[in-house]
Protein backbone atom coordinates (compact mmCIF):
# COMPACT_ATOMS: atom_id res chain seq x y z
CA UNK A 1 0.00 0.00 0.00
CA UNK A 2 1.67 3.46 -1.00
CA UNK A 3 1.03 6.42 1.24
CA UNK A 4 0.44 9.79 -0.35
CA UNK A 5 1.73 12.35 1.98
CA UNK A 6 -0.35 15.52 1.67
CA UNK A 7 -2.70 17.64 3.78
CA UNK A 8 -4.92 18.14 0.43
CA UNK A 9 -7.90 15.97 0.36
CA UNK A 10 -8.74 17.06 -3.01
CA UNK A 11 -5.62 16.26 -4.80
CA UNK A 12 -5.76 13.08 -2.36
CA UNK A 13 -9.13 11.90 -4.28
CA UNK A 14 -8.02 13.05 -7.63
CA UNK A 15 -5.23 10.69 -7.16
CA UNK A 16 -6.61 7.91 -5.92
CA UNK A 17 -9.14 7.59 -8.68
CA UNK A 18 -6.35 7.01 -11.05
CA UNK A 19 -4.22 4.94 -9.01
CA UNK A 20 -6.33 2.99 -6.52
CA UNK A 21 -5.40 1.51 -3.21
CA UNK A 22 -3.38 4.45 -2.29
CA UNK A 23 -3.87 5.97 1.73
CA UNK A 24 -3.53 9.61 2.58
CA UNK A 25 -1.30 9.97 5.38
CA UNK A 26 -1.29 13.38 6.99
CA UNK A 27 2.44 14.17 7.75
CA UNK A 28 3.49 17.46 6.79
CA UNK A 29 7.03 18.19 5.60
CA UNK A 30 9.08 20.68 4.40
CA UNK A 31 8.53 22.21 1.42
CA UNK A 32 11.66 24.22 0.17
CA UNK A 33 11.79 27.84 -2.28
CA UNK A 34 13.07 26.87 -5.28
CA UNK A 35 12.93 27.52 -8.96
CA UNK A 36 10.99 24.61 -9.91
CA UNK A 37 8.79 21.73 -8.57
CA UNK A 38 11.32 19.33 -9.48
CA UNK A 39 13.45 20.44 -6.36
CA UNK A 40 10.90 21.07 -3.95
CA UNK A 41 9.93 17.43 -4.70
CA UNK A 42 12.74 15.68 -4.31
CA UNK A 43 13.74 17.67 -1.12
CA UNK A 44 10.24 16.67 0.01
CA UNK A 45 11.26 12.84 -0.91
CA UNK A 46 14.43 13.11 0.78
CA UNK A 47 13.47 14.16 3.97
CA UNK A 48 10.24 11.82 4.50
CA UNK A 49 12.36 8.90 3.31
CA UNK A 50 14.40 9.21 6.23
CA UNK A 51 10.82 8.63 8.67
CA UNK A 52 8.80 6.61 6.89
CA UNK A 53 9.81 2.63 6.22
CA UNK A 54 7.30 1.91 3.10
CA UNK A 55 6.65 3.30 -0.57
CA UNK A 56 4.97 6.75 -0.58
CA UNK A 57 4.27 9.56 -2.98
CA UNK A 58 4.49 13.46 -2.63
CA UNK A 59 3.18 16.12 -5.18
CA UNK A 60 3.56 19.59 -6.21
CA UNK A 61 1.96 21.46 -8.72
CA UNK A 62 2.04 25.18 -9.66
CA UNK A 63 0.58 27.52 -12.42
CA UNK A 64 3.18 29.39 -14.24
CA UNK A 65 1.42 32.36 -16.93
CA UNK A 66 3.70 32.55 -19.75
CA UNK A 67 3.57 36.76 -19.83
CA UNK A 68 4.13 36.84 -15.75
CA UNK A 69 7.39 35.15 -16.39
CA UNK A 70 6.57 31.96 -14.64
CA UNK A 71 4.66 33.57 -12.17
CA UNK A 72 2.82 32.50 -9.66
CA UNK A 73 4.69 28.90 -10.65
CA UNK A 74 6.02 27.08 -7.13
CA UNK A 75 3.96 29.66 -4.87
CA UNK A 76 0.93 29.40 -6.51
CA UNK A 77 -0.69 28.09 -3.07
CA UNK A 78 0.50 31.15 -1.27
CA UNK A 79 -0.38 33.46 -4.13
CA UNK A 80 -4.09 31.71 -4.62
CA UNK A 81 -4.38 32.52 -0.85
CA UNK A 82 -3.22 36.41 -0.95
CA UNK A 83 -4.31 37.77 -3.95
CA UNK A 84 -6.21 34.84 -5.69
CA UNK A 85 -8.18 34.55 -8.51
CA UNK A 86 -8.84 37.75 -8.48
CA UNK A 87 -4.90 39.33 -8.37
CA UNK A 88 -4.07 37.32 -11.61
CA UNK A 89 -6.64 38.71 -13.52
CA UNK A 90 -5.58 42.26 -12.41
CA UNK A 91 -1.91 41.62 -13.88
CA UNK A 92 -3.20 40.06 -16.73
CA UNK A 93 -5.72 42.79 -17.83
CA UNK A 94 -4.60 44.52 -21.26
CA UNK A 95 -1.89 41.46 -21.84
CA UNK A 96 -2.39 39.67 -24.75
CA UNK A 97 -0.84 36.70 -24.61
CA UNK A 98 -2.59 34.70 -22.08
CA UNK A 99 -0.89 31.56 -22.87
CA UNK A 100 -0.41 29.51 -19.00
CA UNK A 101 0.55 26.16 -18.20
CA UNK A 102 -0.37 23.57 -15.28
CA UNK A 103 2.48 21.60 -13.87
CA UNK A 104 2.77 18.80 -11.71
CA UNK A 105 5.46 16.87 -10.25
CA UNK A 106 4.75 13.63 -8.82
CA UNK A 107 7.80 11.88 -6.85
CA UNK A 108 7.94 8.56 -5.52
CA UNK A 109 10.45 6.94 -3.18
CA UNK A 110 10.72 3.45 -1.57
CA UNK A 111 13.40 1.69 0.92
CA UNK A 112 16.70 1.14 -0.54
CA UNK A 113 15.92 3.10 -4.17
CA UNK A 114 16.44 6.22 -5.96
CA UNK A 115 13.67 8.40 -5.46
CA UNK A 116 11.77 8.68 -9.49
CA UNK A 117 9.71 11.61 -10.59
CA UNK A 118 6.99 11.96 -12.93
CA UNK A 119 5.92 14.96 -14.93
CA UNK A 120 2.24 16.47 -16.41
CA UNK A 121 2.09 19.49 -17.86
CA UNK A 122 -1.65 20.83 -19.19
CA UNK A 123 -1.51 23.81 -21.55
CA UNK A 124 -4.23 26.70 -21.37
CA UNK A 125 -4.95 30.42 -21.56
CA UNK A 126 -6.04 32.57 -18.62
CA UNK A 127 -9.80 33.55 -18.84
CA UNK A 128 -10.98 36.93 -18.29
CA UNK A 129 -13.22 36.08 -15.61
CA UNK A 130 -13.77 33.50 -13.10
CA UNK A 131 -16.21 30.76 -14.00
CA UNK A 132 -17.55 27.44 -13.23
CA UNK A 133 -17.70 25.74 -9.24
CA UNK A 134 -16.44 22.59 -9.81
CA UNK A 135 -12.40 22.01 -8.86
CA UNK A 136 -10.29 24.30 -6.44
CA UNK A 137 -7.73 26.54 -6.49
CA UNK A 138 -6.96 28.54 -10.30
CA UNK A 139 -9.18 26.28 -12.32
CA UNK A 140 -11.85 28.87 -12.78
CA UNK A 141 -9.48 30.78 -14.30
CA UNK A 142 -7.88 28.21 -16.49
CA UNK A 143 -9.12 27.83 -19.69
CA UNK A 144 -8.83 24.31 -22.55
CA UNK A 145 -10.46 24.73 -25.53
CA UNK A 146 -12.92 27.80 -24.29
CA UNK A 147 -13.56 25.86 -21.08
CA UNK A 148 -11.96 26.24 -17.67
CA UNK A 149 -11.01 23.45 -15.45
CA UNK A 150 -13.85 24.44 -12.79
CA UNK A 151 -16.61 23.80 -15.39
CA UNK A 152 -15.72 19.97 -16.04
CA UNK A 153 -16.33 17.15 -13.78
CA UNK A 154 -13.60 15.91 -11.76
CA UNK A 155 -13.71 12.69 -14.45
CA UNK A 156 -13.05 14.92 -17.60
CA UNK A 157 -11.01 16.94 -15.43
CA UNK A 158 -8.68 14.06 -14.59
CA UNK A 159 -8.66 12.94 -18.21
CA UNK A 160 -6.58 16.03 -19.32
CA UNK A 161 -5.20 17.62 -16.08
CA UNK A 162 -1.95 17.88 -15.17
CA UNK A 163 -2.21 15.80 -12.17
CA UNK A 164 -3.89 13.20 -14.00
CA UNK A 165 -1.11 12.64 -16.36
CA UNK A 166 2.00 13.02 -13.91
CA UNK A 167 -0.43 10.57 -12.03
CA UNK A 168 -1.15 8.21 -14.77
CA UNK A 169 2.94 8.47 -15.72
CA UNK A 170 3.69 7.09 -12.30
CA UNK A 171 0.78 4.11 -12.56
CA UNK A 172 2.34 2.97 -15.68
CA UNK A 173 5.53 2.63 -14.44
CA UNK A 174 4.56 0.94 -11.43
CA UNK A 175 2.66 -1.42 -13.34
CA UNK A 176 6.02 -2.03 -15.56
CA UNK A 177 8.01 -2.93 -11.93
CA UNK B 1 34.56 38.07 13.28
CA UNK B 2 31.06 37.29 12.04
CA UNK B 3 30.34 35.63 8.87
CA UNK B 4 27.06 37.40 7.38
CA UNK B 5 25.50 34.64 5.35
CA UNK B 6 24.24 36.20 2.13
CA UNK B 7 24.39 36.04 -1.63
CA UNK B 8 22.98 39.55 -1.87
CA UNK B 9 25.81 42.13 -1.78
CA UNK B 10 23.59 44.94 -1.35
CA UNK B 11 22.18 43.64 1.77
CA UNK B 12 25.69 42.81 3.17
CA UNK B 13 27.29 46.50 2.50
CA UNK B 14 24.18 47.71 4.29
CA UNK B 15 24.73 45.58 7.39
CA UNK B 16 28.83 46.25 7.50
CA UNK B 17 27.66 50.10 7.91
CA UNK B 18 26.01 49.14 10.88
CA UNK B 19 27.99 46.11 12.36
CA UNK B 20 31.30 46.80 11.43
CA UNK B 21 33.77 44.08 11.33
CA UNK B 22 31.88 41.49 9.50
CA UNK B 23 32.54 39.26 6.32
CA UNK B 24 30.43 37.85 3.58
CA UNK B 25 30.16 33.89 2.98
CA UNK B 26 28.19 33.29 0.14
CA UNK B 27 27.29 29.53 1.00
CA UNK B 28 23.94 28.90 0.16
CA UNK B 29 21.64 27.37 2.39
CA UNK B 30 18.06 25.98 2.22
CA UNK B 31 15.19 28.54 2.62
CA UNK B 32 11.77 26.77 3.74
CA UNK B 33 8.44 28.31 2.14
CA UNK B 34 6.78 29.12 5.26
CA UNK B 35 4.48 31.96 6.44
CA UNK B 36 6.90 33.94 8.70
CA UNK B 37 10.41 35.55 8.08
CA UNK B 38 10.66 33.70 11.62
CA UNK B 39 10.50 30.40 10.50
CA UNK B 40 12.50 30.77 7.55
CA UNK B 41 15.71 32.28 9.49
CA UNK B 42 15.46 29.60 12.22
CA UNK B 43 16.02 26.90 9.77
CA UNK B 44 18.41 28.22 7.83
CA UNK B 45 20.46 29.10 11.26
CA UNK B 46 19.63 25.23 12.05
CA UNK B 47 21.14 23.54 9.15
CA UNK B 48 24.07 26.27 8.95
CA UNK B 49 24.85 25.58 12.44
CA UNK B 50 25.58 22.01 11.25
CA UNK B 51 28.25 23.40 9.01
CA UNK B 52 29.89 26.11 11.05
CA UNK B 53 31.92 26.67 13.46
CA UNK B 54 32.40 29.80 14.32
CA UNK B 55 29.97 32.62 15.24
CA UNK B 56 27.57 33.74 11.81
CA UNK B 57 24.10 35.64 11.11
CA UNK B 58 21.80 35.52 8.17
CA UNK B 59 19.22 37.84 7.51
CA UNK B 60 15.00 37.25 5.66
CA UNK B 61 13.41 40.09 4.97
CA UNK B 62 9.88 40.54 2.81
CA UNK B 63 7.48 43.46 1.58
CA UNK B 64 4.13 43.51 3.69
CA UNK B 65 0.99 44.90 1.69
CA UNK B 66 -1.99 45.09 3.18
CA UNK B 67 -4.89 45.24 0.67
CA UNK B 68 -2.71 42.02 -0.49
CA UNK B 69 -3.41 39.62 2.78
CA UNK B 70 0.47 40.20 3.06
CA UNK B 71 1.60 39.54 -0.06
CA UNK B 72 4.34 39.69 -1.60
CA UNK B 73 6.11 38.82 1.85
CA UNK B 74 8.20 35.76 2.58
CA UNK B 75 8.13 35.41 -1.21
CA UNK B 76 9.33 38.99 -2.06
CA UNK B 77 12.30 38.21 -4.02
CA UNK B 78 10.45 35.92 -6.32
CA UNK B 79 7.72 38.37 -6.75
CA UNK B 80 10.17 40.74 -7.56
CA UNK B 81 12.13 39.06 -9.82
CA UNK B 82 9.03 38.02 -11.98
CA UNK B 83 6.04 40.78 -12.02
CA UNK B 84 8.12 43.03 -10.58
CA UNK B 85 7.39 46.41 -8.90
CA UNK B 86 4.71 47.12 -12.16
CA UNK B 87 2.94 43.72 -10.94
CA UNK B 88 2.40 45.45 -7.03
CA UNK B 89 1.37 48.51 -8.97
CA UNK B 90 -1.08 47.29 -11.24
CA UNK B 91 -2.35 45.20 -8.05
CA UNK B 92 -2.58 47.99 -5.73
CA UNK B 93 -4.82 49.78 -8.86
CA UNK B 94 -7.45 51.53 -7.37
CA UNK B 95 -6.92 50.16 -3.65
CA UNK B 96 -7.56 52.79 -1.81
CA UNK B 97 -4.99 51.05 1.77
CA UNK B 98 -1.94 51.46 0.51
CA UNK B 99 -0.56 50.28 3.56
CA UNK B 100 2.59 48.28 3.71
CA UNK B 101 5.63 47.31 5.90
CA UNK B 102 8.96 46.32 5.68
CA UNK B 103 9.91 43.60 7.44
CA UNK B 104 13.47 42.44 8.27
CA UNK B 105 14.13 39.44 11.00
CA UNK B 106 18.15 38.49 11.50
CA UNK B 107 19.29 35.78 13.25
CA UNK B 108 22.57 34.87 15.54
CA UNK B 109 23.93 31.25 16.36
CA UNK B 110 27.43 30.78 17.78
CA UNK B 111 28.34 27.05 18.50
CA UNK B 112 27.01 25.88 21.93
CA UNK B 113 24.36 28.06 21.98
CA UNK B 114 20.82 28.76 21.14
CA UNK B 115 19.94 31.10 18.01
CA UNK B 116 18.49 34.87 18.69
CA UNK B 117 16.54 36.47 16.22
CA UNK B 118 15.86 40.13 15.93
CA UNK B 119 13.58 41.98 14.19
CA UNK B 120 13.03 45.13 12.22
CA UNK B 121 9.86 46.55 10.45
CA UNK B 122 9.34 49.95 8.55
CA UNK B 123 5.97 51.00 7.84
CA UNK B 124 5.38 53.45 4.87
CA UNK B 125 2.67 53.09 1.94
CA UNK B 126 2.62 51.98 -1.74
CA UNK B 127 3.67 54.55 -3.73
CA UNK B 128 1.38 55.03 -7.66
CA UNK B 129 4.36 55.11 -9.39
CA UNK B 130 8.27 54.19 -8.75
CA UNK B 131 10.90 56.77 -8.17
CA UNK B 132 14.41 56.98 -7.19
CA UNK B 133 17.54 55.24 -8.43
CA UNK B 134 18.69 54.28 -5.14
CA UNK B 135 18.58 50.90 -3.45
CA UNK B 136 17.41 47.40 -4.88
CA UNK B 137 14.03 45.74 -5.02
CA UNK B 138 10.64 47.53 -3.69
CA UNK B 139 12.26 50.55 -2.65
CA UNK B 140 11.37 52.63 -5.82
CA UNK B 141 7.38 51.85 -4.81
CA UNK B 142 8.18 52.33 -1.41
CA UNK B 143 7.20 56.07 0.21
CA UNK B 144 7.81 57.21 3.89
CA UNK B 145 6.85 60.41 4.42
CA UNK B 146 5.99 61.29 0.43
CA UNK B 147 9.98 60.25 -0.67
CA UNK B 148 10.54 56.64 -1.44
CA UNK B 149 13.03 54.48 0.03
CA UNK B 150 15.03 54.63 -3.78
CA UNK B 151 15.17 58.54 -3.54
CA UNK B 152 17.12 57.67 0.07
CA UNK B 153 21.07 57.50 -0.23
CA UNK B 154 22.08 54.80 2.04
CA UNK B 155 23.34 56.52 5.37
CA UNK B 156 19.19 58.15 5.53
CA UNK B 157 17.42 54.66 4.41
CA UNK B 158 19.73 52.75 6.89
CA UNK B 159 18.98 55.56 9.96
CA UNK B 160 14.48 54.02 9.32
CA UNK B 161 14.90 50.85 6.87
CA UNK B 162 13.70 47.64 8.53
CA UNK B 163 17.16 46.08 7.95
CA UNK B 164 19.18 48.84 9.72
CA UNK B 165 16.52 48.44 12.84
CA UNK B 166 17.30 44.61 13.02
CA UNK B 167 20.97 44.97 12.45
CA UNK B 168 20.80 47.96 15.35
CA UNK B 169 19.09 45.64 17.97
CA UNK B 170 21.77 42.80 16.79
CA UNK B 171 24.53 45.58 17.68
CA UNK B 172 23.12 46.42 20.79
CA UNK B 173 22.84 42.84 21.88
CA UNK B 174 26.42 41.69 20.73
CA UNK B 175 27.80 44.97 22.91
CA UNK B 176 25.58 43.67 25.76
CA UNK B 177 27.36 40.29 25.59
Amino acid sequence: MIRFVTSNRGKFIEAQRILGGIVQADLGYTEIQADTLEEVVLFGLKELSTRLDSPFIIEDAGLFVEALNGFPGVYSAYVQKTIGNSGILRLMDGIENRAASFRSVVGYSAPGMEPVLFKGELRGVIGFEARGTGGFGYDPIFEVDGRTLAEMDLEEKNMISHRGRSMKALKRWLESQ
